[in-house]
């Protein structure tokens, strides 16, 4: 009876542990905090989460995983009512950290575009919800001949990768497609945009349509677990691996290391 | 790791169970037959909710009830891609039938015009899929002030009730929102416009704006629990239970008493 089942009704973060390090824990517990603020989902139960974790991995003696939360408006009776008082369900999930090609950081990904429109709610834009159908059908599009795809919304805007955000330079400027309708605020699109002011780099939270990216200089995803995967092509277009998407996966390592 | 829970990647039906007859059950039956199509959910175990069913009802001497169907995409790994082969997960909840008030049928309802805006997506459309957010957030904007509450799209199309489709009438004609780029396509709508078309009513699926609904003569509700629930005060805008309304009521439980 729980409402993560039923409806969806929660909140998950994707977190990355390497060598013993929540990399990047305190952003992710924020973004949950905030979501569920947003959400109205009782929050207080997210401040468990760290000794959660760390029991397992101690219990277990793993010191690299991917780290699930996820945090559900707790069980109810039928029906769409929040519950009155919640009672919140605490989810972790331990996985192995996928093994993908270094290749993919140096060299660069194929990408498509995936057909499925990506779904246009500006109260839900930006929260890492549990509805997440359309990446679901985005990402069965295809299955092993691409590393990711690019999800549009109805007016071919670019928004995001399926588990992923996306951003693309052009003369030495940064872009990233704006969140305001849809889209995930990926936490390492957060990083790399404060990366960008730092290093003093023109950045642009913007639109970018469908046929704009192919005369972008470089494009480029990111996420928690894959930190930046240039893209080298995508559909029919063909990208260097540029010194824009260097620098920045560069000062991501360094900034994530140094925390 | 079931994808119900954690990307409501799945469907369900809500059936009422009256004196042991399972409403509507083959209707229900087909719509998540074609909505496991479009999301390419395997969907040969949708054959087995029947035997399911039958053998809680028989177990528990259950005459009355609510019946809840779920069939999600079943576990996998993480990440958006499906498993191959697909296990599919399916669920059956039991509930009791809700006890609304007689009243709500005869003398109709009160019912607000909801803030959140209902998510745009042509290709979930119509689909009773578990992402649901959208019906919760929407609910939980009032406790018992209301029976129920209307969505709107951004641009202030109605679309649906939380738990409901809506109709409205104007000088003998039937009117109900579009359901091209969001809502539920609702088996008692189905119904409903199937009535209106053997008794020759004018019907009209069509956008209706927030604007437009002051206008109307008659308002009601439907779902597979209520029937029909006419609206009696919607926000600032009254109206009466009007001929139409019980007219399509009365025609409404013939059809499901004659299956």
């Amino acid at each position: 009876m729980d409402r993560g089942l039923h409806y969806g009704d929660g909140l998950f973060e994707t977190i990355a542990c390497v060598e013993g390090s929540l990399q990047l824990w305190d952003e992710h517990i924020e973004r949950m905090q905030n979501a569920a603020k947003k959400l109205s989902i009782e929050s207080i139960a997210i401040n468990n989460f760290k000794q959660d974790v760390l029991a397992i991995l101690k219990q277990h003696s793993i010191n690299n995983c991917v780290v699930k939360l996820m945090l559900t408006r707790g069980q109810g009776q039928r029906g769409y009512q929040s519950p009155s008082p919640q009672k919140t369900t605490r989810i972790v999930v331990i996985g192995d950290l996928p093994q993908y090609s270094d290749e993919f950081n140096s060299h660069g990904i194929k990408a498509c575009f995936c057909q499925h429109p990506i779904s246009k709610n500006s109260a839900l834009a930006g929260i890492k919800h549990l509805n997440r159908l359309d990446n679901v059908l985005a990402r069965n599009e295809w299955r092993d001949e691409y590393q990711e795809g690019l999800m549009l919304d109805d007016s071919n805007n670019i928004i995001e990768g399926t588990m992923s955000n996306v951003f693309a330079s052009k003369n030495n400027q940064l872009l990233t497609p704006s969140l305001e309708n849809c889209g995930v605020n990926g936490i390492i699109r957060e990083q790399i945009l404060a990366i960008a002011q730092e290093q003093g780099i023109e950045t642009h939270v913007t639109n970018i349509k469908k046929d704009d990216i192919k005369n972008m200089d470089e494009v480029f995803v990111c996420n928690s677990i894959i930190g930046i995967w240039p893209i080298s092509s995508l559909g029919n277009n063909i990208y260097e691996v540029g010194s824009m998407t260097q620098q920045l996966s560069q000062a991501l390592q360094q900034r994530i290391c140094a925390q």
